[in-house]
């Protein structure tokens, strides 16, 4: 395995130098790229891996359905058999968002799971997950994907973003950031998940605890990057976002909502695998490996549409969401 | 003039080094540093550079205010005089909140700016500024500054963060981005305010206008980095930033509300100069200067307080966002 780029300069804007400069007076958005990729750049995504939130309608009455899909094999893969076993037994029907801080995370769960004596009961059967897991070893990585897709041979690794928090890159439509025990040497590598807008990731204790999957967050802010690595992230919302993202903040340390400051938790009335919910859309995502991809990447870090005068050059990962849509 | 570490290697915690590695056991947080900075190292903010804007009471009736501090000189100057006489000629008194689009901006103005028919009128005297002042000529801006603070001989460039959108840097209280037209050659170099959670910008049409201030905006998510040097940054919200991320996402084109899809605008009471505003509380930020800053800023990138099991190692500039708070 070679690994060309690791040790190159910084590579903001990957794809840059492979695409010819569309002329200025025509230049398409990232949006109207993504409108205009061809059915065959989008990839079905599996309704197994969708587990449905519903919130209590908000004061309007309009309900608030939140669509997270599940990280795929071979990351955080205990949390997330925990997480379809939650939603299985419905542990999560009456429970309620307890936290909503400003700029960092929304977050949801069991109220009085911190009082063992008010908790409620977890069901049978969930794992405990090694901290280890917060991260996988490249070739295991690498191993895994050309087991489950047959077409890849070898990862195309010359597509980094590198920023402060290391190199990052996108891999069959996730984002995460690849790190060595020693800088710039290429030798056991890990990857880990990254903490951009809307990803789904499991709240712990203080280590060597590591969560169950029954207290879960998603990011509503500036991408919270020192958590990459130190907690596991199991998902993403990618329909409903809007709804966790404009919950009133808490009151309470930490966003939590504080009852004795006229706080009030938001009401979860279900959570579901996708199998129990009738009617529910199919989604598709961009192919991170398609071209149309690689030009809305590129778009993001050097926009060219007419509303902007100065491309900026580059994109942080976090700044180039993965584009997901109901399928048509 | 010298700039010893422009074309160095990522340094994306600078100041790691300085300082002495705390035991783990006894590590503080960021908010703990924060917490423990002598006095000293918190500088006042200017009264005459604070804009108050009263939303409507929420559902609940509670009041909704939102403080905003305008970005000193030599920055978009032009446009922050035309906020200043817009706030004084209390234009925006019973105009809205326009727009909320998830994971992008909230924007304020008049709902019929776009009907020239229907438009509110704007106070006299409002100034055109050109797209030139989006950014400034360091050296312009070094002169400025030596000659406001006569404690500074010459700029420390040595504490850069350096990611996929250039380098940047803290400069008395803001998050400035430094770009030279030659890559890694400093000549000819400019800055520009960054585009972080809770900045304040001026909304315009294609370019080459400019916005008067009359419309704004502030950062509701990931910092939308393509909008630096392509838009005026002409503050940030320091407090009540809450009420403007927590709004409901709006259903029109682009997050806009949509009346005809039952939207509702927010409006705005009152937008007021603190000079006018009874009861204001001070405030003041944490010198970007100070060793508490540093502590802090390092302390984000590496994060060794109990909750973590492996530090960043870095972190991008909007992700230490400069501690502002009342005056004790």
């Amino acid at each position: 395995m070679r690994f060309p780029l690791l040790v190159a300069a910084l590579i903001a804007a990957p794809l840059a130098a492979q695409l010819p400069p569309p002329k200025p007076d025509d230049a398409p958005s990232p949006a109207e790229i993504v409108a205009k990729a061809p059915k065959t750049d989008w990839h079905a995504i599996d309704a197994r891996d969708l587990v449905v939130m519903d919130l209590a309608p908000d004061a309007k009455g309009h309900p608030r359905r939140v669509v997270i899909q599940l990280i795929p094999a071979p990351f955080s893969q205990g949390w997330v058999g925990n997480i379809r076993k939650l939603a299985a037994a419905h542990w999560w029907d009456g429970l309620a968002v307890v936290r909503v801080q400003d700029n960092y995370v929304t977050q949801w769960g069991d109220p009085d799971g911190e009082d063992k004596a008010k908790a409620k009961k977890l069901p049978e059967g969930l794992v405990v997950v090694p901290q280890s897991e917060y991260q996988i070893r490249f070739d295991r990585f690498e191993e895994d994907l050309i087991r489950r897709e047959p077409k890849v041979k070898k990862l195309d690794l010359t597509k980094i973003y590198l920023d402060p928090y290391g190199r990052s890159l996108f891999l069959f439509g996730w984002p995460y950031s690849i790190k060595s025990p020693i800088p710039d040497v290429p030798v056991n590598q890990t990857l880990a998940p990254v903490h951009c807008y809307g990803m789904v990731g499991v709240g712990r204790d203080m280590p060597p605890n590591t969560g169950t999957g029954a207290e879960l967050y998603t990011v509503i802010g500036q991408a919270p990057r020192q958590l990459d690595r130190n907690i596991a992230l199991v998902g993403r919302i990618i329909e409903g976002m809007e709804f966790m993202s404009s919950l009133p903040r808490g009151h309470g340390e930490l966003g939590f909502y504080d009852l004795a400051k006229g706080d009030e938790r938001v009401p979860i009335l279900s959570v579901r695998l996708a199998a129990e919910v009738p009617n529910l859309p199919a989604y598709e995502y961009l192919s991170t490996e398609s071209a149309s991809f690689a030009r809305y990447a590129d778009a993001r870090a050097n926009r060219r549409d007419p509303f902007y005068i100065r491309p900026a050059g580059g994109a942080e990962v976090c700044n180039v969401p993965v584009p997901v849509r109901r399928a048509k």
